[in-house]
C-alpha cells in the first residue's frame, strides 16, 4: 500500500484515505451523541503507551454496552499500519467507535469502528515558559470516569472562555477540582507533594505515567479528592495530557501561579521517560 | 421533483435521498456530540405545529452559539418541499444542526444542517388502553431546556430498563421529578388538576398544545416544580411527545396507577384538536 496525499484511515472494515470517509447520518453518534473513543500520540512509527490507550477504549466500549467490531489484536494491527503507511513524523490516532446505525434512531444495534490519523503538533520539546490560564467552571461531566465523545458543556464554554483570556476549562464541582476537559490536572502542595484527583474525571494515560515518573525521582504523590481551596493555596499547579504531556499553570480565576520548580523537574523527568520508552520500542 | 424510493432528505445545501447522505467524521456532531435538532410530526402533507418548533429549534441553535446556515424562511421551504415531494402518510421530519466539520477537532467552524424525512409509525388512533411503565432514574440533563443531540445516559439506560419490563425512563433529581428522556412528564393530581414539571426539562411543543386544551376543558392546570413523593399519590399520570401524543401511565417503579379517566379526556380533546388544527392548514 503507497503512501496517499490524504492519510488513510479505516472505517467499517476498510481502509481508505480520509478524504473519502464518510458517515450515515443515521448513525447514533451523530443523532444521540452516543459513542466513545480514544486517542494517542504517535512519535514516528510508535504509537505511544498503546497498550494503556486500548486498554480504556475496551473498559469505555463495555461500560457503554458497545462491542467493538474488531478484537484488540486486530484493532493494534490497524493502528501499527496506519502507523506505517501514514508515516507522519508527529500524528494522533483517534479510535472512535459509536452506536452505528440504528433502525430506530434510538437502539444500538451494529457499533461503527473507525480509525483516524492524522498529523498533530508536536508538544512543547522545550519547557514551556508561559503557563496556562485556566478559569473553573461548577459541572461534572456525566459518566466521567468513560471516554465518551460527550463534550457539550466543554465546547460551548469555549467563547466564555476566550472573553477573559483563558486558555483552558477547570472544571469543579461543589468545591472539589476534578479536571480540564481534555487534560488532568495537579498541583504541587507546600510541602512538594504531587496531588490529583482521582475520581470523578478521566483517568488519563499520561496522568499514569507522571504518577510513576514522580515517585521515581522522590516526589511523595497523592491521588485522592481536590478542594479548590487547597488549588488555591498550592505552591504550584499544571495540566497533562496525550498531546501537550505537561503544561504548566500560571493562573487560575484571579490567583496567580509564580512558581514551577517542581512541575519542571518533573517535565524534564518525563520528558526523559518518553525518550526511552519510545527507543526501546522503535524498530531500529 | 419526482418522488424517489428512498425519501429525499436535504443537507449541505442540496437536496438529496436520504440514502446517498453521509458526513465526513471530522463533523463535530460525531467526533464531540456537539449539536442540537427538533422534530416534528407531518400528517400528510401538514407539518404539525412547524413554526413551535422552528421557534425552538432556532433558539436551542442560539443557546449552543450554532448559526444555522439558512434562515427561518428558507428552513420552512426546505421542511415544506421535502414534506410536498416525499408524500409520505404519516412521517418524521428531523433537523439536525452540528458543530460542522472542524479543523481542529474541537472549535465551531462552519455548522452543518441536515433535514432529514422518514416514514412514522403513527401514534394510536384509539385510546391506549394499556399505560406504559416506566422506572425513575437519578439524573440530570446538562442543558436540559435546550434540544440537543445529548441521549447518552437515556440510551446507556436502555438494557437496564428492558430488564425489568419497563417502557421508558422517568428522570428525577434529588426527588423533583423532570421529564422521560424523550417525552414530557404530567401528572392529574387528588383535585383532578393537571400538574407538569416548568423547569430543569425540555419545553415539548406538545406539552404546550396540552396545556392550552386542558384549560380549554375546564382543567387546571399548574406548571411547577413536582416532587416524586407527590407524584407516588397522583390519581393519574401519562406522558407527552410529538410522535406519541398521549400515553397513560400504568406503573412507576413499585406504584399502579389504574385510573385515566381525565388522562382519556384530555386524550379525546387533543386528538380533536390536532384533527381541527390540520384541517384549518390543509391546502384542500
Amino acid at each position: 500500500m503507497e503512501a496517499l496525499n490524504a492519510p488513510l484511515c479505516w472505517l467499517d472494515g476498510r481502509y481508505l484515505p480520509l478524504s473519502e470517509a464518510a458517515v450515515p447520518p443515521d448513525d447514533l453518534g451523530l443523532q444521540r451523541g452516543y459513542g466513545i473513543f480514544d486517542f494517542l500520540r504517535v512519535m514516528g512509527r510508535v504509537p505511544l503507551y498503546m497498550e494503556d490507550h486500548l486498554d480504556r477504549f475496551y473498559r469505555s466500549a463495555e461500560r457503554m454496552y458497545l462491542d467493538v467490531p474488531v478484537g484488540r489484536d486486530e484493532l493494534r494491527a490497524i493502528i501499527l499500519r496506519l502507523a506505517e503507511v501514514n508515516a507522519l513524523t508527529v500524528s494522533g490516532m483517534r479510535f472512535l467507535l459509536t452506536g452505528g446505525s440504528s433502525p430506530d434512531g434510538y437502539t444500538i444495534s451494529a457499533p461503527r469502528l473507525m480509525v483516524m490519523h492524522q498529523p498533530l503538533n508536536p508538544p512543547p520539546a522545550v519547557w514551556p515558559e508561559h503557563g496556562y490560564k485556566l478559569y473553573t467552571h461548577d459541572f461534572l461531566r456525566q459518566m466521567p470516569e468513560v471516554k465518551t465523545i460527550d463534550y457539550l458543556m466543554a465546547i460551548r464554554l469555549q467563547p466564555w472562555l476566550k472573553a477573559q483570556g483563558g486558555d483552558d476549562i477547570l472544571y469543579r464541582h461543589d468545591g472539589w477540582v476534578t479536571e480540564c476537559p481534555r487534560a488532568n490536572f495537579f498541583i504541587i502542595d507546600q510541602s512538594d507533594s504531587v496531588v490529583t484527583p482521582m475520581r470523578n474525571m478521566l483517568h488519563g494515560v499520561t496522568r499514569l505515567q507522571i504518577i510513576q515518573v514522580a515517585r521515581s525521582i522522590g516526589l511523595k504523590v497523592e491521588e485522592r479528592d481536590l478542594p479548590l481551596t487547597e488549588v488555591l493555596q498550592a505552591k504550584e499547579a499544571f495540566i497533562s495530557s496525550s498531546t501537550k504531556r505537561i503544561i504548566p499553570v500560571s493562573r487560575i480565576d484571579a490567583r496567580s501561579f509564580n512558581s514551577s520548580e517542581v512541575t519542571r523537574r518533573l517535565w524534564e523527568a518525563m520528558m526523559a521517560h518518553e525518550t526511552g520508552w519510545i527507543l526501546s520500542r522503535s524498530p531500529d
